[in-house]
């Protein structure tokens, strides 16, 4: 499956025209009439207001659909996975292994932490923002700026209820603000088993054929405690989805990096990637082995091997398509048709014949900062209680400041998503903890070398293994106590997170000690990098993408940066070296995959259930969708706006797509609504959804179809 | 410390001039008179005659030297490894932890599957490998070439006593045959514990200032059982090296690749590193967690565990050097030169001019069967009982063949040491093995795909897990009866040693039967490499070989082959960034480091002996000799031909002498002579080797050394 948080945002301008059925497109520059020349069918206004509407953004990394008038919403299970690992965890459940099923509305647990943005408005802020940075410099650039996008957000009325954000598109050649509704009451509805959901496991991931039930049902509660009832959601499909259909994919790219330099495109070569690849190949080897301590280690682990496997997948792709020298070739020969048609222009070379060697220059810089950056500032992100107790130190610090200075994780409007996830119940198991700090702090001595004074002051003469054992057995951050919809209400970690400054600074608690002790170097080499990089990165991209709107004009895409984007594309196959790929999978080909040992082990339920099952129901399906880790849990929709399928995967040559669509290859994988049905009606006697599904028409009703030109 | 295995030899020549003490030279073409010249001392023929008859070679991948008349030998701990083990899981003890030494001969250890070779003889077959080929075709000359190297050898005389190798030099330029004196009968002597040999652990690994004591002490024994009784040997110096000082390193660098093409660098950075680094990096963080499984795991896979650090050090360095854009750029305009040279001249260019491209076009074509050859034939190195199987079944078929037909590791002048590895008395764990099987398993299955013919039926419905624990459960492969000496004398494995074909074929041993069933595929797709890609790409160098000394001349070393070389260089410390690293570290330095926890946690026997030591004592230096993996355990030999020291890494930027040496920055790394014998003496009370070593003068006494001109 895909990547399930956003990626970086991308740094550049793409150059050649979007073909065939390429693009990412914002619901507000949707190229609807060529659409309707290609395929008959031109969505108009009220169809695009439709769909954006049923469209909910996991703030962690995903997308989904509302499928009912009650707020339930569809998404993928492994969208859902640290959902369903979280109400296991605080159940003494295997949810995850055994699957989940609230036959009723009571038995809807609530999911820790998790939150649901839908995108209700969107306005052009670029000219505010451009404005406000015109006279800064280099290395003023960066702090004028994040001040004025704090000061917009907060304008904007970011609350519980609300969430603002400031979208950079075109890598500054535009700037949107988003409005969302926030919803942070977020209940699992239904959930299969592993098994079925991760059918192929690591071995089929971005591969196909694939047979997979990768789908997760949550619902969204209103702040009354009720579900929410809604009038925007997306109908079920009575039809079957034909190879040839028109198909449209409404969802958050997390980001693509299409538009970077050459310069750029090296250094996520031969440096980002690589580092990438050994980083999650180290961690897959080292919880693989941590899963055979027993049962229930590899349960708590096994959602991050999952993230850590489909990571490593992601990033081998990416380094693969770049070694490829026929696409790498492509990309420098964008570059250089782009940048000759900027030379012959003596105005425009004036104004932007320098930026590729300034962008080359900072990639330099970067370099040279990016170990202890990345060790200081991301290198125990596997760790919950420390980057609990990291938010807390920084809490402290960031809301004493004006809110245009602080982090930019801190200011106004970002600080209830802050909150909500340094108070999250989620459980904490004080051996994997144990074993991913001591992990993640030898990792970090090794990065920064034991002659490191950061080191020396840091660890003194105690061992990784020392430190974090006894940091995780003595932390008081594990003290939670929640109220009845699994909100904080007490315990010492929402003493110190109310408490504020005065009251972490006074904390002797290790953990916090430890988050301390290297918080001064850490926000150094940040500040660093984000004065000395960012800010001039960024001006020179906001040149880039003038250069680029000189030269090309603006019917393009931006960039992916993980918020809601529409693509489109048809049920098709492709060929795969000299054999051609169906579009379609069935039903019986799970069965005939089955070996009975994981990850090939069908459930038990699917070999109980297989008499009833109608084996030709189509199971998962591909399409020429341009996607993007992030799009998992989007659905899949036809023409008359209906679910025709829920996005989980792209095939292999998909993650090339990261930096180009190949519309000869590249495929988004789907579950086939079909087969949804099929599985919720006659395996898991989901009747009760089914009934809401189905009984719950849209606005958008089949009648009422724009039918094109 | 660096790699111990030699890596794969390097396929071209080398462009520019070797410079400054760049150069891993032959001992029959030494550039005696530019040393002098430099220097002031010119190395004589009876003094590279006496350096060399005193070097040996670990057969498993290290050098090593004589340094009594008695047969005692001086090579690195790491280096002694894997005998450390062995002998420790065949006593129930752990040396590697808490050292060993024999007070007496009697107690000295047998080191199973240890062999030493002494190189007696060079003889050129340049003219006699390459008319064999001259007529063959592209899609023929790997086995014609294969056949005439085996009759070569064969012709030579391998035995138990001796071992016969044609050494392909210059990238195909030349051949020289060499004869070497086999000992397999050696035995363990003294080895410090791991926390002093291994000081600093990965973290130190590569770096310097060090303080390291990575000795160890082993002793041939002749075939009566006796110590050998050998004149040539080095003694021990007397003075103190000093900055500056002329240094010499006779021993035998695994590979370079100085002298690929650009397309084949490329290949380099973009593709293998790549994989090697992901895959070390995996099992790096498998065998980590898997050492927490108890102090005995720990123990039996931390010899794996430290060579796979090891080489992911190596390769990370070696793609660090290919992705900095200045090395890159140098290493293109080197070939940019010598292609425009050849190009100038008519006759080269008609001869020589193709070379590049069609050593593109068979990178390419490497590339596609990477992944299949890799999973095949070297995808279960990481088990023991696998290996031992595949030998097993491959020895079947091959000895049924005439000699140049066989694979070329069962060739007749190889098969001796196939022997001794194949039933080498190592101990075998099984839980380590099952660990290792399944991983390697598992990888396998995602390399090839859940939907590879091959995996369907290798496989069939059983998981990795089940596999590997069913194999090595239940594998007789274990049987083993062994003689005084430790060598082979009973059991089933050698039962299916010595009954060939017919005796494996009746085996249904359930690893054999995994090996079997794997077989036919390893061995096509190694067929497809050796004759699609192998042979044309030793035709392609043989054409550039030449081309380069047409255009250079032939006084230029070759790249390393893991065969006998001599470097010469000097004490010198370096500039890092703006810091002088001082060449010397001392004792006192150790124990300043020491944190009390691993891996700077020195042994107690230092800390209870610290009082008597002189804390002045020279502990490790740095030269700038051109050494690289191999050149572990290596002599550092001062003009006067003594020990003055023994080389056990290089600092970081030796890693890129894979590519080019850079005599600014690249370092060897050795232990001072003296803190050798000062801990010997003092921390560990080897008095009777002191003696044996002081006590022992050779030849080449210090009044009978050459002077120079």
């Amino acid at each position: 499956m895909m990547n399930r948080l956003p990626l970086a945002a991308a740094l550049s301008l793409c150059l050649s025209s979007a073909i065939a059925d390429e693009g990412m497109w914002t619901f507000n520059n949707f190229p609807a009439a060529k659409v309707g020349q290609a395929y008959g069918f031109t969505p108009d206004q009220a169809w695009l207001d439709h769909v954006r509407m049923a469209s909910v953004r996991i703030a962690g990394g995903c997308s989904a659909s509302l499928v009912s008038s009650e707020g339930l919403v569809m998404t993928n299970h492994h969208c859902a996975r640290s959902c369903i690992e979280n109400v296991s965890g605080l159940t003494h459940k295997d949810y995850n292994r055994d699957g989940f099923y609230a036959k009723t509305v009571g038995e809807e647990a609530r999911c820790p932490g998790m939150e649901m943005n839908q995108l209700v408005e969107i306005t052009d802020v670029t000219k505010r923002v451009q404005d406000a940075t015109r006279d800064a410099t280099p290395a003023t650039f960066n702090d004028v700026q994040k001040a004025t996008l704090a000061a917009i957000e907060k304008e904007c009325g970011t609350s519980d209820e609300l969430r603002c954000e400031v979208v950079t598109l075109y890598e500054g050649g535009r700037y949107d603000l988003y409005k969302y509704r926030r919803y942070q009451d977020v209940r699992l509805v239904f959930a299969p088993e592993d098994r079925i959901a991760f059918f192929g496991g690591d071995p089929d991931n971005f591969n196909f054929p694939r047979y997979d039930l990768d789908v997760s049902m949550v619902r969204i509660y209103g702040s009354d405690g009720k579900p929410l009832h809604n009038a925007e959601h997306l109908s079920w499909s009575d039809g079957k989805l034909k190879d040839g259909d028109l198909t449209f994919v409404s969802g958050n790219p997390g980001g693509t990096a299409r538009e970077l330099t050459m310069a750029q495109f090296d250094d996520e070569r031969d440096d980002k990637l690589v580092r990438d690849i050994a980083l999650r190949s180290e961690l897959r080897g080292y919880l693989t082995e941590y899963g055979e301590r027993g049962a229930e280690q590899k349960r708590q682990s096994n959602d991050m091997l999952f993230g850590t496997e489909n990571g490593l997948k992601v990033f081998t792709g990416r380094h693969e398509a770049l070694s490829d020298k026929a696409f790498y070739g492509q990309l420098a020969a964008n570059e250089k048709a782009f940048r000759a048609k900027v030379m012959a222009d003596p105005a425009l070379a004036q104004a932007y014949g320098g930026v590729w060697d300034a962008i080359g220059e900072l990639v330099r810089k970067d370099e040279i900062y990016r170990t202890e950056y990345t060790a200081l500032e991301r290198g125990i992100r596997y760790s919950s209680l420390f980057t609990i107790a990291r938010n807390l130190v920084r809490h402290g610090d960031e809301v004493a400041k004006p809110n245009g200075e602080r982090l930019r994780e801190f200011g106004e409007s970002r600080l209830p998503q802050m909150k909500a996830v340094t108070l999250a119940n989620e459980p904490i198991y004080d051996e994997l903890e144990i074993a991913t700090l001591t992990w993640s702090l030898t990792r970090m001595r090794a990065d920064l070398g034991a002659d490191s004074p950061i080191v020396k002051r840091v660890f003194g003469k105690r061992s990784p293994a020392q430190i974090a054992t006894d940091a995780v057995r003595h932390t008081r951050l594990k003290e939670l106590q929640v109220g009845a919809h699994g909100n904080a209400i007490g315990g010492y970690r929402k003493a110190l997170y109310d408490g504020g400054k005065a009251a972490v600074d006074a904390s002797h608690d290790p953990m916090i000690e430890l988050a301390r002790a290297l918080d001064p170097d850490a926000r150094a080499i940040r500040k660093k990098v984000e004065t000395e990089v960012d800010g001039p990165m960024k001006r020179q991209q906001e040149l880039l993408a003038k250069a680029r709107f000189a030269v090309y004009g603006d019917s393009k895409y931006p960039d992916a940066t993980f918020t809601l984007r529409l693509s489109y594309g048809t049920v098709k196959g492709w060929t795969e070296g000299d054999h051609a790929v169906a579009p379609f999978t069935t039903i019986a080909g799970a069965f005939d995959r089955a070996t009975g040992a994981d990850p090939f082990q069908l459930p038990d339920s699917w070999i109980k259930d297989k008499p009833r099952l109608d084996l030709s129901t189509p199971m998962n399906v591909v399409t020429t969708n341009d996607i993007i880790g992030g799009n998992s849990g989007s659905p899949l929709v036809n023409r008359k706006g209906e679910v025709a399928g829920l996005i989980f995967d792209g095939n292999i040559h998909s993650l090339g797509g990261d930096y180009g669509y190949d519309p000869a290859l590249n495929r988004a994988v789907a579950v086939d609504s079909a087969a949804l049905l099929e599985a919720m009606d006659k395996v898991y006697g989901a009747g009760r959804l089914v009934k809401e599904i189905k009984g719950s028409p849209t606005k958008l009703a089949a009648d009422k179809v724009p039918t094109g030109q």
